[in-house]
């Protein structure tokens, strides 16, 4: 390995310079093995997120990050495919698009994250299933992809370590929002898990990381771009995250939401997203010709029950109790449940889904730091959505917690969520567009 | 003292927002007593070095450094002056001006630094005298000014101690060219050592760190403005650094250059510089009314002996040899002297005077990093200037050095920083202009 000055390479970064591959290289490597401080990487960080990453830039930085660690390959002829949603309120969407796509031939690799801040991760969801396990080592978890067609874990510590160190930095240096950064931290695990075929969920919205479509699209091109250079096709749907998705936010509450899903018992905004991504998995594969070919396809697995059947594989296969699909009451349960009445008539203008989410928090149906508790049952129904009239007194939802007090304050949170006035509001759009590589 | 979460003061410089003065004191002490990590101060100060620092976070900034330690206070009515240049190559004016000064009834404090890198430093010039010690308790430093009316001293580790390890911290992590970081880590020794009438030798050029004189008009507002609200008067001199000042370049031979200024032996550009910031420091503090009187004052300084006496007591008072003044023999010197001869005739368009101090470092007449030790002897003279005519074969300087193989190689590479053309060249201004407050 060629050998750098790191004063002289964070110099370059700062000065606009773009490093290539091996000063990138260089400076990743030398942060993990401890020969390059800590105050350097988070100095060149910062300067990354002023300078940014040019397409180059960050396909040195993925692949670098991929050969922190190990990698997944499947057969050459496997149709693998994944879903990445970048975070929002009420995103349920991979327990349904997984078992899905599984049940139609698609193989699922699904690494996921644990909720932090205002949005929720599927790992926690996951495990408020009695005995659930996300933690597998890299064979167990190829395994069960080739067996059951799926799975849905957390990171290993041998896949991309580099990332996992690099984030945990980012996170406590005020470098997190950088389109670069995010993607090479989002498509090195989406190519070290063997993913062929990506759908991303960019969420845009209150409820959402990105403001609007203009940095969304920003985002879009570099991570088309980085997979694309490492011979991945890459789809991306940018959808409507201004109204929290679905009816439940909360582990067992969107738990039990994703079960009805697969029942065949699904909500309108849920499924118009849940069918527009596994829809791109599908064509990007090849299974589908295209999207009317793909919702049939959909719409099949789920009434044929073979997708709900895919899910009970799964639930047993990582050691949960599959009961929980015909018995909610095995969930864990909140003593308190509140409704929520509205106290003002009018139409929904505006929802700040974010809000929402650090309100569940409080409850701890999320956390606010990593080391923090879940309680599986907390959680809220809110049911109406941007353009929804409601009236004085009618029940919008309803707060699920450990007490009424707590309820109560969560139910006050979110009433001021919602902002309503008396003319009436459009409802949106759920899905802006989609590029696709 | 107010608590904030160092992630959203992070987060608030990183998007454009100024820190008040609670903040960057909370920031700055944190770092201190270890509570903020190191990745966080560093990862803030590039946040700073590219959203830049407002006035208002310039003179909290400083504050919080002054803060840090103690101060030297002198009594009210004291006429207390220093000088401060920003580093060049053959930067001896501090050696004269201080002794000057104080024989026309100034108090000169003055704390230096050592050489690095391309430029030099006064505090190893002056040890180059035998025995001259640098390192004094605040008390004694004092005690010594009050006494010579100046002492030619280091930084104490009680005096503004926060500065000396942010500086530490920006130098590996490629944030030093700040203009506000800058500005607080100059003026917050300026202040903290009782300095009431400041001024500063602003050199741009190819021997100094500023290119241009807009970039340094920007420094010198912050440098104006910050000590104004401490209430010190600073002058700025902006001089031109594209030919080493004097002739000498290296500890020893600067030393017998500037001990030859006092003597009355001066070369122009040296006189006309020290003089210039002399006379700022003798208006600033009412001494003399205008330059022509301040002039008048320095001329005879020299003419009577005066100044040269000063330097003598505090030559004996830091322990020093004060043979050195009559015998300069007593200095270290090198084994091989070689002339450096003209390969081309014509006039001096360009003095690479950068690549000149850097040249002197392989000898060992400075330094590239602080560990790094000096060769007292070492060095060079340099005879033309940016203008001057030369001849093939003319004799244009000496260097000095341990073997004739290791001057001859830096006779080389100085030859090299000499742009000679046939078609003349104007001489440039030595003084650009003076900017008071």
């Amino acid at each position: 390995m060629q050998l750098y000055n790191p004063v002289e390479l964070l110099l370059k970064k700062r000065d606009g310079n773009p490093l290539d591959s091996s000063e990138i290289a260089f400076f990743v490597n030398g942060y993990l093995c401890g020969e390059i401080a800590e105050y350097q990487m988070s100095a060149l960080l910062m300067a990354c997120y002023f300078q940014g990453l040019e397409a180059a830039e960050i396909a040195a930085l993925t692949k670098t990050y991929i050969q922190s660690g190990k990698t997944i390959d499947f057969e050459p002829n496997l149709p693998v495919a994944d879903k990445h949603s970048t975070g929002g309120v009420g995103d349920k969407i991979s327990l349904m698009l997984a078992p899905i796509a599984a049940s139609l031939g698609l193989y699922v690799p699904m690494i996921s994250g644990r909720g932090l801040g205002h949005t929720g991760g599927t790992l926690d969801k996951l495990e408020s299933i009695p005995g659930f396990i996300t933690s597998f080592s890299m064979e167990e978890f190829k395994a069960m992809v080739l067996k059951y067609g799926f799975a849905l874990v957390g990171q290993s510590a041998q896949l991309v370590p580099a990332d996992k160190r690099i984030y945990a930095l980012r996170d406590v240096t005020a470098t997190v929002e950088s389109p670069g950064l995010i993607t090479a931290s989002i498509m090195s695990k989406k190519i070290a898990e063997g993913a062929r075929h990506l759908v991303i969920d960019l969420k845009i919205g209150s409820g959402a990381f990105m403001p609007n479509l203009r940095r969304a699209k920003e985002l879009a091109e570099h991570l088309i771009y980085t997979g694309n250079s490492f011979g991945q096709h890459v789809s991306v749907v940018f959808s409507n995250m201004n109204s929290p998705l679905g009816h439940a936010v909360g582990n067992a509450l969107e738990m039990i939401e994703a079960i009805e899903y697969l029942k065949g018992n699904y909500l309108p905004d849920t499924y118009e997203l849940t069918t527009a991504l596994t829809a791109q998995m599908l064509i990007s594969a090849g299974i589908a010709t295209d999207f009317t070919a793909a919702k049939e396809l959909i719409d099949k697995s789920i009434s044929s029950g073979e997708a709900l059947e895919k899910f009970r594989q799964i639930i047993i296969a990582q050691g949960g109790n599959p009961g929980v699909i015909e018995d909610y009451s095995i969930f864990a349960k909140s003593e308190a449940v509140l409704p929520i009445i509205a106290e003002k008539g009018g139409y929904v203008h505006q929802i700040d889904s974010r809000s929402i989410g650090y309100a569940l928090v409080r409850i701890k149906a999320g956390r606010m730091q990593v080391s923090d508790t879940i309680d599986y049952g907390a959680g809220a129904l809110l049911y109406p959505k941007i353009g929804d009239k409601i009236q004085v007194g009618q029940k919008i939802g309803e707060v699920h917690a450990a007490t009424l007090r707590q309820a109560d304050e969560v139910a006050n949170l979110i009433l001021k969520s919602y902002h309503i006035a008396e003319f009436p509001k459009d409802k949106e759009p759920l899905i802006f567009e989609i590029s696709t590589s």
